[in-house]
C-alpha cells in the first residue's frame, strides 16, 4: 500500500478505523477474573485491554513486532544546528547494519524484529529556510516508503529515526502546528550548547516565516518543514492505523512526525502508545498535545526508536500477565469482598 | 549464613560494605565510548553503573536473577484490615506453586527464577495491638530464613511477599521509623474502602501506643509491628549488601521491610534500586524516607515482587545496551563536537 497522490494521504487520514470494543470488553472480563484484586496490575491492564482492541483478539501477542529505522538527511544541518557532522547519518546507518548501535541491542533484548530504510541519504532535503525541505514527489515517496514496512500480520510497529539536524526540524514542526514559543520547541538535541540552541531558534523563526503563507495541511507542513524519515514515520503511523497495527512512539522527532497529522486528525494518536518522555525539554510538551502519556521516563536523547524499544519491555510484560495467569476458580482462591 | 542473635543483626546492620569504585569507573569509561552522544541512554547509563559497582565488573550480567517470594500470617487480620480473608495467603502460595499468579508470568518473562518461602502459615503471629509481633526468635527465624536464600553467584536479588493484613503491618513500621500522621502511611491495601482505611489507621494508632516506651532500635521494630514475611526481606536485603548482590525492590510492604533499618543506618539503600512506585498512597512518602527514585509509575497494586520484575525489564534492557553496543571506534562513527 503506498500514498500516490496528496489526496491518498488526506483520505486516509479522514477515515481512521477505531479498535475493537468486543475484544476490548472480552479482555477486560478476563482481567476480572485473574486472581488478583481488581485493577491491581494497574498501567498493565491497560496496555492489555489497548492491544486487544487494536490487534482485534482478547489475548493480543507480540510474535511478530518489529522496530523501522528510518534515516534520512537534512539541508538544515548546513546551518550548524548539530554538534554531529551530517556524515555521521550514513555511518550511523552502517553501524545499524553492523548491529553495534543502541537500537540493535535494545530491539534483540525486547524480541524486536529490526529494519532499517535509508532514504536518499546522498540527497539531503533542501535547506527549509529558503524553500520546501521536499517536492510534493519526494515527500509522498517518503510517505509511501514508511507505509510500505507495514506488513499484514504485524504485531506491533515501532518506528525509530536518524538523522543530523533532525530536532530542529522536529521542533520546527511543533511550532508550525501547535504554535507557542520557538523555543519552547527548540533544546540540546544531540549536545548542542547554548549558541547552538540559540541558532536552531533563529534557523527555525527563518522557516516559519519563509512559509508562513503556505496551506496548513498536514502533508504541506511535512513537506516544507519535515525530513524524508520524518514523512516516512508519518507515512507508517498512518499505514500502521489502517491495518490496526499498534504502535510505540519513540522521542521528540519520532512523536513530531504526528504533530501536523494531529492538529487534522485529533484521533491519529489512538493507536499509539508513547514509550517514553525523552530528556529533550519539547517532548514533555508535545507528548500533551498529542494527548499521550508516557510509559518510562529514563532521561533518555538518543532517538534511533531507543526509549520505545526499552517501552516494549513493558508490554511484555504486560501481556504475559495478561495471558499467563490463572482465574481466580482456576487457581481456587477465595474472593475478595 | 544466618543471624543467630541479635547482636548479629546488629552488627551486621553497622558494617554495611560499599560498592567497587573501580568497576563503576570502567565502565563509565565504557559508556563514554559507546557510539552515542554521551549520556544520550540516561537512566539506562545510570543502571548500568550501579550493577557495575555491586556485581565488580565492568560488563555486569543478569544470569543468575532470583525473585523470592516470601509468605506469611498476620494476627492483626482478624481486625478486618483487609478486602480478602486469611485463608488467601496459603491459598495464593499454592497458586505460587501452580504458576498461575502474577508474579510467575512476570518473572518468567523477566528472565527471573522464582522461589517461594512459606513462612509458619499455620501460625499467624501475634495481634500487634496488644503485644509483639514475634518473640525474639521468631523474628531472628523470619530474618536468617530470609538471608538463607542469598546464594553467592546470584546477580540480582528480588524481594516479593505475600501476606494478608501486610499493609497494615508495614504502615506501622513506617509511622514508627519515620514519624508523621499514621493517615499518611495508610491506604487501600488490595482494596478496603473508606471505613476499612480509617479501621486500620485505628489499629496502627492503637499499635504505637502499646509499644511506644520500647527500645527504638530495628531489630525491636520489625519484631514488635513487622511480620514474618516482612522481616525475612529485611534479613534478605542485608545479607544481599554483605555479599554485594544488587537488589530491586518492589511496593509498599516490600520498602517498608526496611524502614527500620533505614533510620539507623542510612546506607542501607545503597545497593538498592526502587523498581516501581505503586498505587498505595504511602508508597511515594517511603520512597523519599528511604531516598530512592523508582524506575516506574504504573499505577501497580498487588505486591508479590510483581512491580520489581516488571522493572527487571528495564535492567535487562539497561545491560544489552552496555555490553552490546560497538565503540566510536569500533563503529567506525565520528564523535561530536
Amino acid at each position: 500500500m503506498s500514498f500516490k497522490t496528496v489526496a491518498d494521504f488526506e483520505a486516509a487520514l479522514a477515515d481512521l478505523p477505531a479498535p475493537d470494543e468486543e475484544a476490548i470488553a472480552a479482555a477486560r472480563a478476563r482481567q476480572m477474573q485473574l486472581a488478583k484484586p481488581a485493577g491491581s496490575l494497574g498501567r498493565l491492564e491497560e496496555i492489555a485491554l489497548f492491544l486487544a482492541g487494536w490487534q482485534r483478539r482478547e489475548r493480543p501477542a507480540l510474535n511478530n513486532a518489529r522496530a523501522v529505522v528510518f534515516a534520512g538527511n537534512h539541508g538544515v544541518a548546513a546551518r550548524g544546528v548539530s554538534a554531529f557532522p551530517a556524515d555521521v547519518t550514513a555511518q550511523m546507518v552502517a553501524n545499524f547494519a553492523a548491529g553495534g548501535a543502541a537500537i540493535n541491542a535494545l530491539s534483540a533484548a525486547a524480541g524486536l524484529e529490526l529494519q532499517v530504510v535509508a532514504l536518499d541519504l546522498e540527497k539531503p532535503t533542501a535547506d527549509f529556510t529558503v524553500s520546501p525541505a521536499m517536492s510534493e514527489a519526494e515527500c509522498l515517496d517518503a510517505i509511501s516508503a514508511g507505509a510500505q514496512t507495514i506488513e499484514p500480520g504485524l504485531d506491533l510497529f515501532v518506528p525509530g529515526e536518524m538523522g543530523i539536524g533532525n530536532t530542529t526540524a522536529a521542533a520546527a514542526l511543533c511550532a508550525r502546528a501547535f504554535g507557542g514559543d520557538v523555543a519552547d520547541w527548540v533544546g540540546p538535541g544531540t549536545g548542542v550548547n547554548v549558541a547552538g540552541i540559540a541558532r536552531k531558534v533563529e534557523v527555525i523563526e527563518t522557516a516559519l516565516a519563509c512559509h508562513a503563507d503556505a496551506p496548513r495541511t498536514p502533508f504541506e507542513t511535512l513537506r516544507r518543514l519535515g525530513g524524508r524519515e520524518i514523512a516516512a514515520i508519518a507515512g507508517a503511523v498512518l499505514q500502521a492505523r489502517r491495518m490496526r497495527v499498534p504502535v510505540v512512539l519513540d522521542g521528540f522527532i519520532c512523536c513530531a512526525a504526528l504533530a501536523p497529522l494531529k492538529a487534522a486528525a485529533p484521533s491519529i494518536t489512538d493507536h499509539c502508545l508513547a514509550g517514553h518522555c525523552s530528556a529533550e525539554p519539547g517532548h514533555i510538551l508535545l507528548l500533551e498535545w498529542l494527548g499521550l502519556d508516557p510509559l518510562l521516563r529514563m532521561k533518555m536523547r538518543l532517538g534511533e526508536g531507543s526509549g520505545a524499544a526499552v517501552a516494549v519491555q513493558i508490554l511484555r510484560s504486560a501481556l504475559a500477565a495478561h495471558d499467563g495467569m490463572m482465574t481466580f476458580a482456576e487457581a481456587g482462591v477465595a474472593r475478595g469482598k
